[in-house]
């Protein structure tokens, strides 16, 4: 039977604003068998990419990118808010709904030619991960798919992202 | 032979500012045997200690809890920075060199009584660690130890925090 993410996620209405419904993940992590079920659902979906790394977005992100590029026995690759990462960096501005923000990546990292799986706890907008897809292409990788957690479909951020796309649970809104 | 964690450090002088040296860990992500090995490292550190839950800070502190936690078969906890954790919190502020911070832990997690080993890639001055370890005990939980990657030996961080305190690298600045 499939792992059930939905069972282990609480909602909390109008988070971080008004009319916004906020899923949290804390529940999953806080369940040692959940957060297996879940890490080994994410791991399964990404073998067949055969990933040379996992990438993982600033701050969410990074709770899953480690444990399954242990899973593959691959690395992994920090995609962090710009300004955190030291040395040479690339960064790529997107749209919020207020204002804009960016994401970085170090370009010391080994990325080029490279097939790449990122993982990511929420797929809303689409805005950060097609970020992190732009940056990672624009170094010479190839992303090969996206796996989120959470997938909230009434939004369409899927039809932005480059490769394919895996959600352990959607939601409309 | 114990793993070399300084082999995969890249250290570099002035950033964020003039006077600080950062010691970037995206090396050792990167390597998959680094990684395997880091991770394996912390979770024998943190073995001993019985942990009911692993602690992690956001947002360098999530690359390695969940790791831990999955490899010692116990749960995670996020502790983030205040604003960013739905639901009732409660958070504790403490002193930057300039103005002050805050981390925030939900109410609704399971940690009274329990004993927990915190993860954490860097303690400096320990102020970050040292109100993570307030704020798990303000709830009713127990710090056993903190494990961090490095620890900068010159700032005395250790000083300030509640149980056991083991680093896999250290530098005095």
């Amino acid at each position: 039977m499939a792992f059930d993410l939905n069972r282990h996620i609480t909602t909390y209405p109008d988070f971080p604003k008004d009319g916004i419904t906020f899923y949290d993940i804390s529940p999953v992590l806080e369940d040692a068998a959940a957060l297996k079920n879940c890490v080994a659902t994410l791991t399964e979906l990404a073998r067949p990419y055969r990933p040379d790394l996992i990438a993982g977005i600033d701050a969410r992100g990074f709770l899953f990118v480690t444990p399954v590029a242990l899973s593959l026995g691959v690395g992994a690759l920090m995609i962090r808010k710009k300004g955190k990462l030291p040395g040479k960096v690339i960064d790529h501005a997107y749209a919020l709904e207020y204002g804009e923000a960016s994401l970085a990546i170090q370009e010391d990292r080994q990325i080029e030619g490279k097939t790449i799986v990122l993982v990511d706890d929420l797929l809303a907008t689409g805005g950060t991960i097609a970020a992190a897809n732009h940056l990672i292409t624009a170094r010479g990788g190839k992303i090969a798919a996206n796996i989120v957690l959470i997938e909230l479909t009434g939004l369409k951020g899927r039809s932005q992202l480059m490769g394919e796309v895996h959600a352990l649970q959607q939601y409309e809104f």
